[in-house]
């Protein structure tokens, strides 16, 4: 080739270069930033790293422990040191539930202790405890058909198998207050899970206006069965019930937020995260210790490959996301007006298995939205993490959602996800260094290319902020 | 067809099965009689009812506990009533182990509880407990290495991860005392699993003679991870361990033996059986009232179908395999002289998954044996389990088979059951009836053409019964 043609030809590549953003696809324009951030990514050790200080040093971190506490002060502390700016932690007031000693046990037709966990926000039993036959339901309308009379005075059991967990899980929430209702003086729910090894796994209820409050706690798939079966072969079975259970005055906690201030737009925001809190049993290392740290180490690597976006990429560590949903309001009102200003927010809050995709909520023209978030998608495919599926946000980022916000979650294949959640067994151990490294890829791209792009998400049409 | 050739036909079918035991193959003298048994078996109900009162309403039943002395009298009424004859308890003496409270926690750099389970024979910490550091160890190698120096003092973990269980359980029997040797005051093993929901695994230890006897627990995989993760990142972990345990004098506890006899040969027996006695947690279902009510429920059906083998059936119950093994030296200390008229002996122990054939050890001319083994393995394809292997047995007939008996194990996929072995989640639920009928098919069918068939497995020279 001759010296001219190589010239030529160089000529044209930088022509090519300085029109791309107008002409080429977002693939093609970020073909080259995507490749150094799943290659950072997929070498990555700090995210690991983090994850084990903040679930093994500092622990399981409910709304008003000590533990969280420790983990926002930590957090912050971590945003700066990993180059983040104007890390901040605007105070939130959220619920105070503290667990106290709790058990269970059959009496009859059988003497045998119940593996249990009160459920979060449930009230305590009397000091001596409830003894009462146990009913076992298959469903609310199971429920219903046994009526006042079949229910009053005795603990009803929601012995209802796992199907999936938004459809499950109305028993946990709902079940304790639809129990009450007709009469019940206790309620206990199979625990809200595909499998068990004797493992309870505990989760909020929500005490409806007007019904008395009843104590309530999940058992075990094995004692679920256990009470079905000593039932239905014709035994009256009997239970004591024990819980401490102490709601207190609201706590102080707050939200971890920390950006990489965008270089051309830094009003218009990406916001990625996921929640700081977790249940007080376990280690919250998947929920949802994962989601955070994914965030954080992508902004880590986009910030430390000097790959500044034209916009603000913030990362957002939400409070109380287990019980009240606090942090994502607080974000919401601390944001105020600039929440039109947000061009797309990205939520963790599925555990860390390995990454599919994404899944979209966009309001107004959802297709062409899903059309631009796909071909950033397909930046992804080298670690098959390139899914775009309708669908998607997160309880934390559903208050600036309802905003116009595009709101995206990050998606894994969820295999043993409900296995470990809200249980002892949610553990460092169950987050594969693998799969956290291809989740921070995924995170690292989506969240640089919507922070990047030149044409936002979404039309923002002031600058307020 | 004319009436005369239907006549014909119909005098050489008879003649071939007058002559069927000399001519034909196992598989083809036993096909009709096989299939009634697996049709009686994929229907049976009677399994799960059994499998379900011992373990939901006997529970647990350790050797020397008043739930195994239940378990037995319970048996001996059931082999009865589900038409066995001579059916009897011969007392044996077993080991008598009691766990007490026991607790343990880390200390530092995190105060945590730990998920532990005493092993069985342990003896108990001091009342106070022991604090220690503790320093955990990746093989038997690692130890040595790390020598008198690095272990005397400490608590010792053996973090060794599930490899298969007779490879991996040699750190729970053997660890403590190899540990002790070397001036360990307590060990920690690594729970001998698969798998893990913070759900630790008891089973037994040897102490060797000649070193100090220290306490020494089951832990979850998980806290086995975590405290090599706190080790791994350079802190001194300390824990401390409080067990009550308490060895007592030998208890009383019984073999529970009944019978088909044969109504040709009622001095030649086959033995099939499982152990009747399980650890003190969970509901012994898969390990071994399984095993138990398999042969038992097989036995029934040959009987309901009034299908009297030609030699004795014989049901048997071993008690105290799991720490000691005494119930299976009575049974041959109990038969005596008559062990040489032994055919055969099928062990189930390996749990109630789906069966896939069973596993064949023999002395002499294993090759002839496990021909003939397979030929009746073709009559258990319609249930994918007629895969016959060399290598079986159990712990319970072993001191037969060094008799030269052969001994068989009914052997199943296998996927789950050390999830659930010697844990709490070893639980009636775990047995599917699907399975456990395929297994009463396996067993009825394997159990009935050994007892039958012309020419015995084993030769056998006097009847001395």
């Amino acid at each position: 080739m001759s010296k001219r043609a190589i010239t030529f030809l160089a000529g044209s590549a930088l022509a090519a270069s300085l029109f791309a953003q107008n002409t080429d696809t977002l693939a093609e324009q970020y073909r080259d930033s995507a490749s150094r951030l799943i290659d950072a990514s997929l070498a990555d050790q700090g995210g690991m790293e983090k994850l084990a200080y903040l679930c093994d040093r500092i622990g399981n971190r409910l709304s008003g422990s000590p533990a969280l506490e420790k983990a926002v002060t930590w957090a912050a502390a971590q945003m700066k040191a990993d180059g983040l700016t104007h890390v901040v932690t605007p105070r939130v007031k959220v619920p105070h539930w503290v667990r106290g000693n709790e058990s269970a046990s059959l009496l009859e037709p059988v003497n045998k202790p119940l593996s249990i966990l009160g459920l979060g926000g449930s009230v305590a039993t009397p000091k001596r405890g409830i003894t009462a036959e146990v009913v076992p339901v298959s469903s609310f309308e199971d429920l219903e058909k046994k009526g006042r009379a079949g229910i009053e005075g005795k603990i009803v059991l929601f012995n209802v198998p796992f199907e999936n967990y938004n459809r499950t899980v109305a028993y946990r929430t709902g079940g304790p207050s639809r129990a009450a209702r007709l009469g019940a003086v206790a309620v206990l729910v199979r625990s809200i899970t595909p499998m068990s090894i004797q493992s309870p796994h505990t989760g909020s209820l929500e005490y409806a206006d007007g019904f008395p409050r009843v104590p309530a706690a999940a058992v075990t798939i094995e004692d679920a069965l256990l009470i079905q079966r000593l039932t239905d072969a014709g035994n009256s079975v009997v239970a004591h019930l024990e819980m401490e259970a102490h709601t207190l005055p609201e706590a102080d906690s707050a939200n971890v937020i920390g950006e990489i201030p965008g270089r051309e737009r830094p009003d218009e925001v990406v916001v990625i995260g996921g929640h700081l809190d977790s249940w007080d049993v376990g280690a919250g290392a998947q929920d949802d210790g994962s989601g955070c740290i994914t965030a954080l180490e992508a902004a880590h690597i986009i910030h430390a490959l000097g790959l500044t976006p034209r916009r603000t990429l913030r990362v957002v560590f939400w409070t109380n996301e287990e019980n009240g949903g606090a942090g994502g309001e607080a974000y919401r009102t601390w944001a105020g007006d600039t929440v039109r200003n947000h061009v797309a927010a990205i939520e963790m809050d599925g555990g860390s298995e390995k990454p599919v995709g994404f899944g979209l909520s966009a309001s107004g023209d959802l297709q062409s939205v899903l059309g631009r978030v796909r071909e950033i998608g397909t930046l992804l495919d080298r670690i098959d993490a390139g899914s775009i599926q309708p669908g998607g946000g997160g309880a934390d980022i559903a208050p600036i959602m309802v905003e116009g916000v595009p709101g995206l979650a990050l998606r894994t294949v969820g295999t043993h996800y409900f296995d470990w959640h809200h249980s002892r067994a949610d553990t460092t151990d169950k987050v594969k260094l693998e799969d956290l490294r291809a989740n921070i890829a995924a995170m690292a791209v989506m969240a640089y290319v919507l922070a990047d792009m030149p044409t936002p998400l979404r039309p923002i049409t002031s600058s307020t902020r």
